[in-house]
């Protein structure tokens, strides 16, 4: 197996440092091809429990700075994974729904702010960011790895799949985030692009919410509301 | 005056592209040195507007390729803010207080929040990110420009200097955000660096505050617990 440079249409990925290496090793060691390590690397305590972690489950280590130099980006990268990509199925009754994010800083920082809440679920309508490009998968620290995924081509095929309850967020709504009863199961929580919003498709479901903010400010950024409404809905 | 590069210890900052340059001319125009416009910027209606406000307040606006192509690390940049930097007062009673925040894109994110949630005051304890360079200004998009600053050299300079009521948001408290009635003036809500969290001059504060997430993650990230804690204390 050559290892190149991550694109979307590879069919492996990689994790870049120690702490998502870690957690893809603790939670989808099955998909893990290899480890790699630099002779930098320092044996502290934390990293032999990993590597006799990875021994038992029979994941092959090696030493290979070269890879390591041409797959990282930051100096500081000692560990690197190499793993399969995969698909989950959905488990839970409560999702977020995230409409073409197209950030990857944002849609890893969303990951893990939805593992905090217990979210495991996250709805994905392409164009989307990719969930396995190392950069999603250093943002999320490692969390898209204890989540479930699904990939929609488009909103009409998210909006057929779905019969929860659905809280649009939106900046044209009368409904303000912390003014109604939350429900605790069946519901989808939507957002829409960073910059653009929610296409027309959403104007007549009139579940629309907001989460009231000053003017002066067009909008909250995206993975902060999300993580206000994830809030909201477990308390 | 010769442009370079920013670093800290310059006079002069600069906003990267129409956004924050707005934000800029809008709130800070008393500082602004010039504009600085690419020949291929699209002149339209909102450049406009912003042109005419720059000619009402005298802020000269000339045409320089050269300089942006130095200044600005992405492509689409075709204006630019040249700046004098500044001080503010604080003037409010109920301020953010960040303790050591070196991520230049968390500190932008967190001012953009704190404007949407009304709070125009943050004091910063050293070391501490740059707010005024471009990186956090952009991440901002301009709201650094409609708050008020004050940075303390250690913790012990901003407890002497503060009477306000602290609610210091640390993973180890034992009271949850969202469980007691929430002051609405005189108070300071307090957050740690991004890794270490706070340092020990806070342990005998016993007004500790913690937002409740799963164990599966170690903590919720900076900016997303600032978003949290102000939508909680304003609502």
């Amino acid at each position: 197996m050559k290892i190149e440079k991550y694109s979307k249409d590879k069919e492996y990925s990689y994790t870049l440092g120690a702490f998502p290496t870690y957690e893809l090793v603790k939670h989808k060691a099955q998909f893990v091809e290899k480890i790699i390590i630099h002779s930098k690397l320092k044996i502290s305590k934390d990293v032999e429990k990993f590597l006799t972690t990875c021994e038992s489950k029979n994941i092959p280590v090696v030493q290979d700075d070269k890879t390591i130099n041409k797959l990282a980006d930051k100096e500081n990268c000692f560990i690197i994974g190499i793993f399969k990509k995969y698909k989950t199925t959905q488990k839970l009754n409560r999702k977020i729904v995230l409409v073409n994010p197209m950030d990857m800083g944002n849609l890893g920082t969303i990951m893990r702010t939805a593992l905090g809440f217990g979210f495991k679920d996250i709805i994905l309508v392409k164009p989307c960011a990719d969930i396995f490009n190392p950069k999603t998968i250093r943002a999320s620290m490692g969390a898209v790895f204890s989540l479930n995924f699904q990939e929609f081509e488009n909103v009409n095929d998210y909006l057929s799949s779905s019969n929860n309850q659905k809280f649009i967020f939106r900046l044209t709504a009368s409904k303000t985030l912390g003014s109604f009863k939350t429900p605790k199961e069946n519901f989808d929580l939507v957002f829409g692009n960073e910059s653009s919003g929610l296409p027309k498709d959403f104007n007549s479901i009139d579940n629309g919410v907001i989460i009231k903010h000053s003017k002066e400010i067009d909008s909250l950024n995206l993975p902060i509301s999300v993580g206000i409404a994830l809030y909201e809905f477990t308390k």
